[in-house]
């Protein structure tokens, strides 16, 4: 199969997908590889090298059931996969993936959003908390980070209605309007293929055998509803109403060239924090509106890795399970061109953006398109991309009181002029 | 079917189950009427009194599959059920509760937990952060929640081993220690039967359409490790270890005589807050520990109401689902009597409680059995009660550093005696 020089999806990557068929999915360059389809027309299962899977895996509509077999399973159908892509003939199995409509890949179990970044979780202190001290207390001794709402994950593509929530007013009284600071934060997620049972831990040095693969994230957030709201339990409807999600799920096994050492950590994490090295992913992350890139950054800035999220997550004895997402938090470098938010980006809306095409931000107006791409790999190595994750803002509902009486849901009228006092 | 005099149980209840078989049941007095058995044996489904009830529903291992069928269903379900055991013969389907093993009732789905007590806000607030106002910024403006872990969350029953996590020392070090503040939270829960999709909302006067029912609630919390961690995102594994439900849900129907008006709202909340009243519980709790009462309390007292919960949930758009479950929060009346939490009852761990064994408490030991009880009415209206939610504290687990093929889980040697300095 030929792969077209500089693509996301060479041999060496083949991440999966799902296809709005339910049919699992493996992109090569410009092509889609059908396991399914593969599977029915081959004997795909049968060829003793590896653990067999169970066919209906290809066509369950989700991730979740091949993730859950295990890494001996996912590294023999890679094993396979490759042998079919670099085999004659060529699969008849393969669709192009121009047209391709891909669903959200996996069923989410339970979404935990960290605050791995140091110059992000720093950045967010200084703008919103200016008198204390720029991390929060517990920030370099554990991963801090909060459940999400695993219902509002989509896949990218999917329209972004700008959320409406409580902010205060200038006469303090809090209505409820369109956010008006509507803002992305370029995260990576990983996934969990295989879990892990309630008064279990599992150690850093065991994530690579439970996590099955990674994804980019646009942790979507309405900044002024989340100030009024989040003391002290934390983010909660400036958070809620969507967080985007790639759909290829590139596997660890592909991303294994690309780890690096991570940032010196100080004071040394308690021991159940130790972490195998290298532990940062080289993964370099891009955010454009509108197809004009605003910040370059990359995943190897983050504190707190992966191994150390997931340890952290479960060193209470808590379950995961197959299908639990756990993403980074906005990914900021140093440098203010590597921010990973609006927020940062206009430091507090206080410093517009200057779009090459002329046009200013501060933060996301209806209609805008934000897409973060990432990739690992590039001049001269191997590059394997993850693709992009994209939303476009769409206007804040105009609901009319009516009640369906198949779903008993009621919804209220805003005309559309009248966007605030609710 | 003779239901003894004070029973939970009477034939103005009738709540749902699932017994370890995964079939469907619905407790009356002592016995439990298994609806798969019944379906079999009567053609249940066929009566044409309301929308038929596929037969697998009641074998399917959760209340899922009947809670997403809506309320007609619910209803008729009901119907048919009050029948059946209002009628002659007493129906072959009835079995003994007691030794009836019952599963976790439900997927649970989203999981948020709200912070609705005014008392139990303002108590917390005081002990934590006597500096500051007793109550958040935002705390009368809108119901404060945030998502818990929906993986941790498991049936009265079950052991509750006492979580590990990272607490300062006197040294301000943090070490990963046993917890030594682990606490209750007496809370109720309701839980979604028919979902929103994303982009939609549930107004107030919905609420009824779209719950299906009512549990207690354990929120089971270490507030060492929480003091510690929550700054800026809330609480996380301080709460995320486990949390216990009742496996006994209480339809709304069930509840519908026992709804009164609720605590004065100033200032008026925003509009998509207005509320229907009655809009509170009349739900009597009871806290014991190891049996012994040490603290009743009133669901009635909850600022927040379940329709305010549940329409804030959504305000935003975000999605819901069959099997969401959205608690109150510690449920604390005015009284230190009826205080929802062992923090407020020994007012931060300052005033021990003596209990009428004579042993005091501050939080939970190793062994302690914490049971919250409920029921509505009594006092010569009909009793509808939750049954209980109880759990028993074992000591923290021993991990020793082994890594299983099977499972990929690397746990770690803790000797039983050198419980700090992880």
């Amino acid at each position: 199969v030929a792969v077209p020089e500089g693509s996301d999806f060479p041999l060496e990557n083949l991440p999966y997908g799902v296809a709005d068929d339910g049919h699992v999915v493996v992109a090569i360059g410009d092509h889609a590889l059908d396991l399914a389809a593969l599977a029915a027309v081959d004997a795909y299962d049968g060829d003793g090298d590896g653990p067999d899977v169970p066919g209906d895996v290809w066509t369950s509509g989700s991730l979740n059931a091949f993730m859950g077999l295990g890494p001996d399973a996912w590294a023999a159908t890679r094993r396979r996969i490759t042998g079919v892509l670099t085999g004659a003939p060529e699969p008849a199995a393969l669709r192009p993936r121009h047209g391709l409509r891909l669903r959200l890949p996996f069923e989410v179990a339970d979404y935990v959003d960290f605050y791995a970044s140091q110059h992000h979780a720093a950045n967010m202190g200084r703008i919103l908390r200016p008198d204390s001290p720029s991390l929060p207390p517990a920030w370099r001794h554990l991963p801090i980070g909060y459940h999400g709402r695993s219902a509002s994950i989509v896949v990218s593509g999917e329209a972004i209605p700008r959320p409406r929530g409580l902010v205060p007013g200038d006469d303090g009284v809090p209505r409820r309007i369109p956010t008006r600071r509507l803002d992305v934060e370029v995260e990576v997620g990983f996934v969990v293929g295989v879990g892990s049972t309630r008064g279990t831990t599992i150690a850093t040095g065991a994530a690579h055998d439970h996590v099955f693969g990674a994804v980019l994230v646009n942790d979507w957030s309405a900044r002024d509803v989340q100030a009024f709201e989040y003391v002290p339990l934390g983010p909660f409807l400036g958070k809620s109403f969507a967080t985007s999600i790639s759909p290829w799920v590139v596997p660890l096994a592909a991303l294994a060239p690309y780890w690096v050492a991570g940032p010196v950590q100080d004071p040394e994490p308690a021991r159940y924090l130790a972490s195998p090295e290298p532990r940062s992913l080289d993964l370099h992350l891009e955010l454009a509106l509108n197809g004009q890139v605003v910040s370059r950054t990359n995943a190897r800035e983050l504190y707190w890795s992966m191994h150390q999220q997931l340890a952290h997550c479960t060193a209470n004895g808590a379950p995961s399970r197959t299908g639990d997402l756990f993403a980074s938090g906005a990914v900021s470098g140093a440098d203010p061109g590597s921010f990973g938010s609006l927020m940062e980006l206009t430091w507090g809306g206080r410093r517009p953006l200057t779009l090459p095409d002329g046009t200013t931000r501060t933060f996301l107006a209806d209609g805008d398109t934000a897409t973060i791409s990432g990739w690992c790999g590039g001049g001269g190595r191997p590059r394997v991309g993850f693709g992009s994750v994209a939303g476009t803002i769409t206007p804040a509902p105009v609901y009319e009181r009516t009640s369906t009486p198949e779903t008993g849901v009621e919804v209220r009228s805003y005309p559309p002029d009248q966007t605030g006092g609710e």
